[in-house]
């Protein structure tokens, strides 16, 4: 009998995302898992999905995943909050093949970091509305006060380069978004959306010292790794990974806004998929 | 032989945007000719259009007016900036119907109202690269002088509200885009994007009294009246016009949105399409 696990492990990780948000979790897989092959794919053409109703994000990531899985992979992460909300760890979507969204892996950090058991998470509206982080953290703390607020500027901003900690149209949006949460006495903030982290540096000096920010981007990264450990598919390659990144729209305006993501780390061919080609997968 | 026109006279004028910009447009239509049927497309599923590529806007433009088609309209208005600017008055679009974008209209308006031909536009990053403003002004007057800026913030602070002309964000974000066309001394500037007029109030105070603001959604709806009127288009109707609402995300999230921009003029069904009949026309 062939030995399937082996044949598996060296198969590419798949990542997607609305648009590049995803990208903060990308970089902490490299981090973590140098050796690992990654396909990343970016609806750029058709983000924010944050903003739009629960059926178009569904009909969006159903397509997203199928795009994933003509590649063969051997783990799907939705880098995305908005669908990780929406979607939840549905079985329909990615088959037999090991799946994550965000928002476990964030809210599985959260809990251990709390004292208070008083945690904020901020998302998109679709991401606040659905409750998903909320149902989560009661999961597995069901004493927590967990106050939420939608941040539907930050993803704009974010894609438009408005993120420096002293830019007072960052400074004034963060405390609108964010003061309820920080009267509020939290001691954790959970990034609900992985765009979030670029605007780091000004949460965390708004929030103060006291607050942990946890990014779920990154608590994805590190669950895959686990998931990928646990099922013995970490790959035995000893030289870099590939990263192949797909994109809905343009690649040189995949390229162009990348950057701020991933810094020079964005590394490896960017191929541009037509929607069509998307909507008949 | 059948009096076409006449027949054709009572058909619908067709509007599309991608989103719930060119709603400024509907209003003026209403206001200017009440007796007219309106089929108004907002692309809410895949809005905004301004930061994608010159390609991915033309697919996108090119579904759009063939929706927009399919209901047998005597006219079709692009009431989108970045489509108009993209596009121009490409017949290949609309074919033997009757078109226009914003475009030429909001030209010719500036135009007619610029004392010292120094004449500002603002848009999206896509209008404002395509330099469709800056051609048409030449067309019409070689000697001006244009300064364009892009705005890229203005339509996601539109679509998210934040619209007041005493909000410290608006007045900074339109500080920072309209200073360097202010600084240029322009007596006329174009709201190149048919969102910006719910910023009026915040642009015009910026700006000062001695700058003439054009708004080309409602530039667009005079220039079809007198489309229609030369063409002996106008509908013969006594009573007022119905207005059918299309919409690719859900009816509750356009209808939401829409007041904003159509306060409670929105009166009209309210359907949605789905992206794949969209793709498929």
């Amino acid at each position: 009998m062939a030995d399937l696990t082996a044949e598996n492990s060296e198969k590419a990780i798949g990542v997607f995302d609305s648009g590049l948000g995803g990208l903060t979790c990308v970089a902490e897989l490299i981090k973590l898992m140098p050796s690992e092959n990654i396909i990343y794919f970016g609806d750029i053409a058709r983000v924010p999905y944050g903003t739009r109703s629960r059926e178009t994000i569904l009909e969006y990531a159903r397509q997203d995943v199928n795009f994933i899985k003509s590649h063969d992979v051997k783990m799907i992460i939705a880098a995305c909050g908005t669908v990780s909300s929406i979607a939840g760890t549905s079985k329909d979507f990615a088959g037999d093949i090991p799946f994550t969204g965000v928002v476990i892996p964030a809210v599985q950090a959260a809990c251990a970091a709390t004292k208070s058991g008083r945690i904020g998470v901020i998302g998109t509206s679709a991401t606040i509305r659905s409750g998903a982080y909320g149902k989560a953290i009661r999961n597995i703390r069901q004493d927590a006060v967990i106050i939420g607020n939608s941040c539907t500027m930050f993803v704009p901003m974010v894609e438009n380069g408005i993120t420096a900690a002293d830019d007072i149209v960052v400074k004034e949006m963060v405390r609108r978004y964010l003061k309820p949460i920080k009267d509020e006495n939290v001691d954790v903030l959970i990034l609900g959306c992985t765009h979030y982290p670029i605007l780091r540096d000004a949460i965390a000096e708004y929030m103060g010292e006291g607050v942990t920010l946890i990014s779920s981007g990154a608590e994805a990264a590190k669950h895959t790794m686990n998931m990928l450990a646990s099922r013995n598919l970490l790959s035995d390659r000893t030289e870099a990974g590939t990263v192949s990144y797909y994109t809905s729209d343009s690649s040189e305006l995949f390229e162009a806004n990348a950057r701020s993501f991933i810094g020079d780390s964005l590394k490896g061919s960017v191929t541009q998929i037509s929607i069509d080609e998307l909507s008949r997968i």
